[in-house]
């Protein structure tokens, strides 16, 4: 099975944004042994985007179009559908239905310029949008089964998840493929390279077993990807668990920090955190898991050294010896943060993120990470990373403090 | 003048990496006013290749394709090149020489398989690469120039900057070319289909300017489009300004945080956060604009009711009042704030995110927001917003805080 992507839109022509869309439909593809052969990137115009759908059509058995289904009179993508397809655009019903009911939920009501996004090329299958107004549709041109998805990620992704790929599934049975089973590793510690360099020999050992690996900055995503019933899967599964070791964050694909909220939520604990050069991210990161709010207590973001004395406590003494970037002050801004909150952990992150703030002896990228925890641990480490880059810094320097404390809670 | 890109590599296509390179040159080239009609991202196959350079080079003026050129046996970029133009593949001495002094510069011999990357099409002009082995060369096939780059973007960036944009400018001028003018403003406020509304009749008044709408959650970014010398683009301008008022958040396209930042720069004051539900979101935006220590003091994430208590000073009965969620805990938290922190305003931002722990008079979408200010300033407001996701409530609540500051800041 063949597949192809169209993008549109003017704002990635433009360079204003970098089109993640396309990696995540080319990712979410592959994992279903689908090969993508080709991505066309168009401008919102009618004829560019029915030509590139025909060009697609005459050459994939599947094609996927992101964006252009949103009200303003830059979304054209009905109408190019509309024209590749040689069918006149009506008013479907159960997109018009769709949308009414999503805006009444949320307290809105239909315009007139939203009544447009209902008009789709008459055979269209319209995919029901829970994430926002867009209604989605799919329909044939020629043999190739053609998606239409909104361009904004929020809504595009979980409508390719419980939308697009249900029905991809069965076009495959349909053709005789075989169902694929998927084990997904996060990883910490090692870049894409120095990940496949660990299993080199994989591909020799299990040549019927495709490995690949994404990286999830600061993480890596490492998936096995096999006929699911492979009997080699579980062999190879242990190879991996062997090389990586402690290394593996997750052996359900987790994030680093819903697999923290995970330790914590099993040992009932709680955790406060002292950020200084992360400025929050840490605290966000946690935040975005639902239910943080059972063991996450207080995220003190103390940029300034005034800050860190009066609420954390750090002693004006040590930030006067060694600096605001030192093991020590990472060291009392954990204690104190554990203090303040009256927590079972704390954890704390200071160093330069860069561009600026740096010296020959604490060059940007140095972080020193401090943790306190349960029967009177105590802890801080030092880490020095060269990335250029102010936010690679900062989430790289979280990562670590993540993992630092993932590592304790399971010792 | 219209240019096409060419992306190669079956990485991208299996998703193993999203294609920051395309999006890099749509920048450079619009920023040179320079028209990017469309991108094929095709996979590592001579005819596949082949054929995208002969269907670019139909419709451009210039052509930029990346990739293909190293030493294995996947990187058919020149073969492909030889191929579309109909010429043979010879080797180029330059091409040759400058691999060579590359290389032993490096202290790297020379390999048989480098050999292979000096073999170009007959008429093409070597790019010399300092950043690496692949040598860079560009030909016309037809009336298009196309240049070929390396697709490490390590290599290619400095070579498009270097070599590609100079003889670019040459050929613009050559062709009596005309400068393109863009403006974008920030937005926060509207959705996007409310932006479109507020300025519906725009392209009846300003046919020959092309108004713009991206969605950059939750801000939206608005631009125009049109030759450098539109009579028109100073009263389109005006229009944008009239009907947005208050709510253009910035008019060189900054973001919501960047803008606070400048604005809290300007007038030499700090800042300190107390957030809940925005769980760090407000702290990591703000702490992602490089030079944000010089105003941001502290962010203290309460999300315990005890933090609220020992960090901010709210007091108990507020909260046994009134709950967590709520105008006057809002307020005490900003004031606590402001004050642990000694700056200048304080703000503060409590609420429900979900998808749980909503209630009929506080449901999932609801945030306080609490403002302490110069000169006794302080105030607090409730929003209530309608999304389903955790994420988008995060991000809603946070500008939604940042823009109550930006307002004051403003006044």
């Amino acid at each position: 099975m063949i597949a192809e992507i169209i993008s549109t839109g003017d704002e990635i022509l433009l360079g204003d944004i970098v089109d993640t869309n396309s990696a995540f439909l080319c990712a979410g593809l592959t994992r279903e042994n689908i090969r993508v052969s080709g991505i066309q990137t168009v401008l919102d115009d009618v004829e560019e985007i029915s030509r590139a759908l025909i060009r697609a059509a005459e050459r994939a058995d599947i094609c996927i179009l992101t964006g252009g289904l949103g009200p303003t009179a830059d979304d054209l993508t009905p109408a190019a559908c509309a024209r590749a397809c040689g069918k006149p655009l009506v008013l479907n019903p159960l997109a018009l239905s769709s949308m009414t009911s999503y805006m009444k939920e949320k307290g809105y009501a239909l315009g007139p310029e939203n009544e447009k996004q209902a008009m789709l090329p008459s055979p269209a299958e319209v995919m029901v949008n829970q994430w926002g107004t867009a209604p989605g549709f799919y329909l044939p041109i020629g043999k190739c089964l053609c998606f239409f998805l909104p361009g904004v990620p929020g809504e595009m992704k979980p409508m390719f998840e419980t939308c697009v790929l249900p029905r991809i599934r069965a076009l495959v049975l349909e053709r005789g493929g075989k169902r694929q089973k998927i084990h997904r590793f996060t990883v910490f510690g090692f870049g894409e390279s120095g990940s496949a360099r660990l299993v080199k020999d994989f591909p020799d050992r299990f040549p019927d077993i495709c490995l690949g690996f994404r990286a999830a900055f600061p993480c890596v995503e490492l998936r096995l990807m096999a006929a699911h019933d492979n009997p080699g899967l579980a062999r190879a599964k242990k190879l991996i668990q062997e090389r990586f070791g402690k290394n593996i964050v997750s052996e359900q694909g987790l994030s680093m920090e819903a697999q923290v909220g995970k330790l914590l939520e099993q040992k009932g604990q709680t955790l406060a955190l002292a950020e200084s050069c992360t400025g929050g991210l840490v605290s966000n990161w946690l935040t975005n898991v639902p239910g943080s709010s059972g063991y996450f207590l207080l995220g003190a973001v103390t940029y300034a050294n005034q800050a860190k004395e009066s609420v954390l406590g750090v002693s004006p003494a040590t930030l006067e010896t060694h600096g605001a970037v030192h093991e020590q002050t990472a060291l009392e801004m954990a204690l104190g943060a554990k203090k303040a909150a009256k927590a079972h952990w704390g954890l704390s992150t200071t160093g330069i993120a860069g561009p600026g703030g740096g010296t020959e002896q604490k060059p940007v990228g140095t972080v020193c990470i401090g943790l306190a925890g349960p029967d009177g641990l105590a802890l801080s480490v030092r880490h020095e990373f060269h990335f250029a880059d102010r936010f690679q810094n900062k989430q790289m320097f979280a990562a670590s403090a993540l993992d630092l404390l993932r590592k304790n809670l399971l010792s």
